[in-house]
């Protein structure tokens, strides 16, 4: 099968074997798979992930020296069936998974691995169990956004948003545009997003936030600490008697470069939680005083529950989340090498589907 | 009066001012006033706190080309009352307080600040409206051990611990001796406790841990997940997922230097919670992928709420908290530059008192 294949830390078009479906697994053909910033990082760092997954105690890690197919955003079709199957689906139905493989020996990746290709090849093999239906009437490319819109219904979960809380939100790109829609589906109010890219601040409004500034131009601090309180009944405590916070806040970092936290910690109001939804691959520095100070929580995040991926579908089936925006390109697989240049440049892209079937 | 005094960034015996108590204030005679690892911080890295505290923006910071007499762990005697106080307490009467002055301008600390004496000296004013009342029974040396062991409450409450999470304490200093008597109080199984020092580990074991290991020897974190599988009901999920942890987890950082945070992090279980009760005045550096990898929560604390310290007070009145292994050495204000250098070594002492009465 044709595919766009990582390669000496490369792109390369290749044909190469198609996966067998294993037992209780199905083979799909690719219909539309999203790049992801994390598939830019991994390009570009790689070694630094295998080394950095290797230390963590990662069950299974890339060899770089092998041919890796990424994509993990994936909307496909079912063309065949492996041994063990229910056959709950017939062939032609279009699906949904989360991008890994349930198997007796343990689950696997799909996209960052060398042995099961990702969506950025013609044809995947999929765990049977994990397969989603997608709706008649919606459409293949908004399926496929699925898996990063899930991202941000996570991490919105994982910051267990009150009433009153604010949210501000540190970048927007895909992951900070996924964070904002969440939120707004959440029913959060005052939703500050902060990016200095005028396309990204006019998709971060589109997407729910009340207010996106340019942190050239304007502390995302001020503004979001400016609409808090005029719109928070909390009364101010004096400070360092480690009471309940006098300024409620979240803050989702969806930037993922090195001094992103450390700014926003020294910024942060007094008992924020910050949630650390942007994939920093490099080593990175700060200053625990701050921390200290302001008694702040720092909540990593990653991925999503299988419940949160089915619930993100259903939510852009039914129209809650209008995904559309987000779509500024559509690739075949010679287009991926140079769709992961453009998508550099804030202002031309927000996601580029991959289309392996396209000529 | 005679007080230990920080000069230039050493300690010197002075003859100083006596403060005087304003509106709403007392004068107290120091009666023992514990040296806490802060105050030796403070001393070797005060232009650092001086600095972040400036940077994060907080209301007073000391001058550090004017004297400061630090102390904030103390009981106290009543001598004199200022105007407008209520003479709830007579003179003579024992009393401990949060360190801190409640004024109509603001909250002043006691201790880290110019104007406002510490327990170093001979004589202190305190907010009437935040003396406690040191019961009748309790010895003044153990009353002097209220604040550090309400460090370690105010630690453990915002673990917000759940009955089936095992603690595991890295070092034995007095803070993470405080957290182990909170933790044991709270009713925490499996509490592990780790410090290179034996006297420490056995101090740890006095103080409620299950078992405390020498990290040289045996990984706590290896010591750790044994004891919690051995003792869990919670069942082996597949990594990745998102789902809830496989292995609830509390960390305590206790330390409070550089790169303790990070190796936590490399070793930590998934979705396990880090508190960092160690106050690290350096800048440090981290891998974010770790606290990715694995969602990480971060907690930084630092303090107690009015009503920890309160219900500190009480459980060391009332024999549910022992502090009496931790008291180690008595000097007068001669005897605390002295002291300093001795805190730097864990198998000599863990809490030393100073008595600035004493001749």
């Amino acid at each position: 099968m044709r595919a766009t294949v990582m390669r000496n830390h490369k792109l390369a078009v290749a044909d190469i074997p198609q996966p067998k479906p294993g037992a209780g697994e199905v083979l799909v053909k690719t219909l539309a798979c999203g790049i992801c910033g994390s598939d830019l990082h991994t390009l570009k760092h790689g070694e630094r992930l295998v080394a950095a997954s290797r230390r963590s105690g990662a069950p299974f890690v890339m060899d770089l020296t092998r041919d890796v197919v990424m994509g993990h955003e994936f909307c496909a079709e079912i063309v065949d069936f492996g041994p063990n199957t229910q056959r709950r689906f017939k062939p032609g139905q279009r699906v949904c998974s989360i991008p890994v493989l349930v198997r007796p020996t343990g689950v696997e990746g799909i996209g960052y691995s060398n042995d099961n290709p990702g969506g950025y090849g013609e044809y995947m093999r999929l765990t049977e169990g994990l397969l989603l239906e997608v709706p008649n009437g919606l459409s293949t490319e908004h399926a496929a956004l699925t898996e990063p819109m899930a991202v941000g219904c996570h991490a919105v979960e994982k910051a267990q948003l009150t009433k009153d809380d604010g949210a501000l939100v540190i970048g927007c790109g895909p992951v900070g545009l996924a964070v904002i829609a969440a939120l707004r589906l959440k029913g959060a109010r005052r939703i500050v997003a902060a990016d200095f890219s005028p396309r990204r601040r006019e998709l971060a409004q589109k997407l729910g936030a009340d207010l996106a500034v340019d942190p050239k131009q304007r502390s995302p601090f001020e503004s979001w600490t400016q609409m808090a309180s005029a719109g928070s009944n909390a009364p101010a405590l004096p400070p360092g008697l480690g009471g309940p916070a006098s300024n409620p806040a979240v803050i989702f970092e969806c930037v993922g470069v090195p001094g992103v936290i450390d700014s926003i910690m020294l910024s942060a109001p007094r008992n924020a939680r910050v949630v650390v939804a942007g994939v920093c691959m490099e080593r990175d520095s700060f200053e625990p005083f701050f921390g200290i100070a302001k008694e702040l929580n720092i909540q990593f995040v990653l991925g999503y529950s299988p419940e949160e991926f089915a619930a993100t579908l259903r939510n852009i089936a039914e129209g809650r989340i209008d995904v559309a925006p987000l779509i500024t390109g559509k690739v075949g697989v010679e287009g991926v090498a140079q769709a992961f240049e453009d998508l550099a440049s804030p202002e031309t892209h927000a996601k580029i589907l991959v289309e392996p079937w396209r000529s």
